[in-house]
């Protein structure tokens, strides 16, 4: 029993657990999960679904590849069964010939993840759980159906209706802000003392998305700094010592960094629906706003010039590069070949302004030799834009920047 | 645009909304159903969901009635489609050929539902449409594949792991206390009045799960009075001018009703989850606690009574004639015709003593001539009753029980 | 130890309370007061206070009357201490002898009060106390300066400073919702459905001030109509089965009830804060909100009416007897004889609109023949009002409220 | 209109603050006191109150020191009002003759300072006045007398009745994390990284007491180290990478900290309390928990040995040293010499353990060569020994710690 003890806060759970888990505790972690798969899952679920997860998070790796394997393997539809079912109910549809379907065309290892679930904590361990199995799909693409499996539940569980927008400020608890230092993707945070000067000063707002079982934990978050005209540099912006303005003179609001917190979730898209909310949750309270921007990264630049090194282009000035790059760079399926361009057009954006001068830092050297680019959010052209850019793959963009795009020469 | 304005709480969401759905409002909704499910979901589907849901609404019957068979005919499943992309994936086991399958086995209505769900309130719209469903259900069993749909969405939403135990007490919002009165089940709560003295007292206790997406809204509670020793009447129990008792002397925890609220999510079960973690709740305060036992009504007595008129039975006093009831009465499956019995031994308790002159009220003496029951839950014995219970079908019962049971002769 | 076990929520707190009160709980109120003034307050002071708290409240009258005349006449000041400490003070002023002077200045009966509100609770019962004391003053006038000093220590604990502003919906604890029916002393709230109309509609707002000490206790509450244009009748004000309107649409807010709470409080004065608060509020989330008015009874009317029945007044109309009345009907010191007239005005308030047929209930029909009338909140001009009405007795009014009362002729 | 500007958060206020203070702004401090004690103060209080903070926030120490001595001389009470309204007491005791006697023995600068809290942040903006003043006072103790009102007023506005006691953890907002690493004043706390180590582990708790009025600021805080026996080493307590025990398995709660964080409120006292309120709720949840003992430091040791180096102590350990310096080395006023050991010892503590090597940080070493000493919160004895240490200045001990300090030959 030694380290269950630990896991029950109560004398009462912990007698609880004593009571159902004896014997349980020696059992394989597979053995485990035909329990909670059978009838005892009823009453004694949450014990043995804690015990599974707990073996789990002492596993080797091993050990879990083991389990994945037999999830895969031992917990799999049985295709007879699905044929079988699918032709009883499409030969006499009811309600119960539907369930026997259902149940037939769905692997039992969905189950076996709901089970699991239902433990306090367990909906972070699962995400978890995922996130090892996408490190070992790296090296072996056969444990790919059982992700599509945990896809599907994430997808169920992280909906959005589910998700809960929360102000990140100075106030938050520690063990969220020590996420967001962790997680800051595109301009990294240094240290507490950094961080504070992203939350405290008036003119700066972060904002999350959480789902009620991770409370704790952000899945997404934003930072936005409120500035009076759109910034050109993001060192700027960041700058120590800069005086910050007060936040009802602001007229525009500049999302300068988005950072997704769990590889966990890998798939499971929730920025679109961020922004937008950030930007209605800002708009309640400074009515003086009236611009949405982004300052953005442009990763894909660098590698793109050095590979399409037409002389013409290579003349131009880094405004007119870049420009001409969030135009016209595309990939087979005529998409831009920049990450962000894609992600930002595809929530119906536009490409806005481009700056040279705008990141100099070593990373931002490197990737864009410098330089960025606004997108703006114009709320009333959203879906119009998205709509063409989706099923026409047009880029939309500002007349400034279209010229400075036409302005170079195009290779043919 | 007209009620469009009332659904938004700011400029900002209005103005978004507006730009939306200027013309949307006209279509029909199906036809915004296939725009939610295609391109345009991503962008814009959280107006769309909402739109379909205040149509939806506003809806007559038989358009509600139409939108369910739009939803069983227009997004079925396409057996041909399941059983090719079946086929493929046991041929080529992969993460694309498994995720043909999985998008191809289950039917669109259910990735509808999902992203009306992304909808603040969502959750707790759909759980009204499936009870409107299910009451359409007992006119039209073709509606039931339908339902199988829901069920399966909901078992994922409300995953015990989600659900929040709440204390329920005086200081509760209005706004759910004014559930409880509604849907206390066992024992009517006249008035407010009334329910402050299920609440107040020092020595009643309230609680109820709910979840994070609803959080008005209990999806299943349980009134507890703690007491000195067994009590062996509701009425004594809920006297008006009692004297209440400390909790802290109290060595018994009497569940002595619990209802569920929400006819939208009928099977899906949370009542044994809820009584164990009260359990664990109260001993965590009430370091005296030593007793967990139900008062629980006997609905079926009366009417097994009267259709197993044997004379030996209708001599033996009526805590005999419910003792063997209990122990006796099986359905052709064998398990015990008390639907309330049935849920307590499931969980793993034992019957441990029957009352007469229990409940005296109209209900009490018609469905069991005033008798109730005791269940007890002993800890270290659930696990193993619930077993007995489930594969084998036995009763466990108290000695005392027994012997009453016993001491009427049986019909051969 | 009877009753204490009941104070004490924790084995912890019993032990300690037992060990401290052995022997205490025999002994007279009187001598626990000295206890706790003494040394031994600082130990074992909160379980004292909380054993004088429990004699007090289970005292009758003659026995509280008894603890006031003690604490009048035991823990009087010394006036030759007073006097002492003061000439030592000002012959050679210096930290000591101005804290020698300020312990001589005041009574010892402050101290016991302010250690008897270390105790949980404690704040609220020492209201209630002094709720008692008031009543015995109608009495027994000697008792008033007993009251000064509660009154003094009752103005520097709920200083503004320490008030937080609550809204109060349908989501607000029943415990602080029973209380505003209760204590709804305009416009009476017959039922909890009835007080449910007027905090659930989109267009009703109720806010109140709280105290940190006592979270469950409303201090005063005020409640609002959000409404286009400016209202002329209560009634249709609180009209059952009428339609709402959107927030967001009103470019009105009516102030048409406030209500203080604690009659222990009385002479500490929030109304004047808690109108411009929520205001102040009110327009942060409502931003087509422009006017800011009172729907107010006019109680003094008809009894006025009656002691001044000047032939040409009596065949003025309503309307203008009502703005002659809030005009010209002025007390011996100048100030309007209208106790609701004499509170807007203090607080920079216009009278802006009389209306006859605006409170046709009983009660309205006796204090002001149907007569209402509303009061302007025009902030800019706040200041300037008050200054004039209290340095000059300057009753501001709307022109059409001045010619409406100057058509009255006047008695001389 | 400046810096108003950054003031007010709505526009509400904004135009409100506008209206007050036209000209207002202009003024100087002590003509801006005068107004706010007048008869506008009712109305545009808060707004005046507002620019007085503001104004001192941004003064130079000259004008500080001149606006206490403005509120010193010009606030000042009349001798001649305050005899001659205790006469007219005397002779004629009534509500109203008592208040004129209050009125006046009252200086009116305690009223100034009552409504310059009525600002949001008033409350920790009069405390860090305080804390100007204090500083001053070292220079000049003719400021004596107004330190006595802000102490006076602080000990009613912080009476232990308001304070809420919040356990501080990881989880906790890192606006008040920081000033636990700020405060922590007795062993200082390196890092964020250290502070969680203080705070995360499974023995270990962290309390404070905070004022509803200053959120983010605890007032005093306590670690507590959950252990199996009473430590004997605070480097032992603290090292970083020791295992953590199941708070369940702890028997023993180790104080090993208490901080005060508010210069500004010196004087006041809370730290008794504290201990006790947190003992309490330690018991609550950890049912094995049956000592609870300090960690303390000696702050005084080594210097007393070096001024009294009797040959005969000298030989002594340095356990006999100590056990002799806490229960011989007195003041004047036969109080121990120790601080800290005043302080426990006041509580109703006992001297329990002393240990040597026990805190072996540079600053251990220097203050006491390293020793410690537990101090014993025994429940049932902390009334009598706390009556003793103050009436008769017994210092109760241990019989070991007895047995030690006898062993040591005293001088005489």
């Amino acid at each position: 029993m030694s380290y269950l003890s630990g896991l029950f806060s109560t004398v009462f759970e912990r007698r609880f657990a004593r009571a159902v888990s004896s014997g349980a505790e020696g059992r394989a972690i597979n053995d485990l999960a035909h329990d909670l798969l059978g009838t005892q899952g009823e009453v004694s679920g949450s014990t043995v679904a804690r015990l599974i997860l707990d073996h789990y998070a002492h596993a080797e790796p091993n050990e879990k590849r083991a389990f994945f394997d037999f999830m895969l393997r031992d917990l799999e539809i049985d295709p007879v069964d699905v044929v079988e079912t699918l032709k009883t109910y499409k030969q006499s549809p009811s309600k119960r010939s539907y369930q026997a379907y259902a149940r037939a065309s769905e692997p039992r290892r969905q189950e076996l993840l709901r089970r699991l679930n239902q433990v306090p904590g367990g909906t972070q361990r699962l995400v978890s759980m995922r996130h090892d199995l996408l490190r070992m799909m790296q090296q072996d693409a056969a444990l790919g159906p059982l992700d599509v499996d945990f896809q599907h539940l994430f997808a169920s569980w992280f909906n959005r209706g589910f998700l809960v927008l929360r102000r990140i400020n100075w106030s938050s608890p520690a063990a969220v802000l020590e996420k967001i230092i962790a997680y800051e993707a595109v301009h990294a945070i240094d240290s507490w003392d950094d961080l504070r000067r992203r939350l405290e000063p008036s003119d700066r707002r972060c904002f999350g998305f959480f789902h009620p079982a991770m409370p704790d934990e952000p899945l997404i978050f934003v930072e936005v700094a409120l500035t009076q005209g759109i910034p050109n540099s993001v060192q700027t912006l960041l700058a120590d010592g800069r005086e910050p303005i007060e936040a009802q003179d602001a007229d525009t609001a500049v999302f300068y960094s988005i950072s997704n917190c769990q590889a966990g979730l890998a798939g499971i898209s929730f920025g679109n629906s961020l922004i937008k909310q950030v930007a209605a949750e800002l708009s309640r309270d400074l009515i003086a706003l009236e611009t949405f921007v982004t300052l953005s990264p442009i990763p894909g630049l660098t590698r793109w010039l050095d590979q399409n090194a037409d002389p013409a282009l290579m003349r131009a000035s880094l405004e007119q590069q870049a420009a001409h790059y969030l135009l016209n760079a595309k990939r087979e399926d005529r998409l831009p070949v920049d990450p962000v361009a894609r992600f930002h057009l595809g929530n119906g954006a536009v490409v806005h302004v481009v700056h040279a001068q705008a990141d100099v830092s070593d990373n931002g050297m490197r990737q864009s030799r410098g330089a960025m680019v606004n997108y703006l959010y114009d709320l009333p052209q959203i879906t119009a834009n998205h709509e063409r850019f989706v099923t026409e793959k047009v880029v939309t963009a500002s007349p400034a920047v279209r010229a400075l795009g036409a302005s170079v020469p195009s290779k043919s």
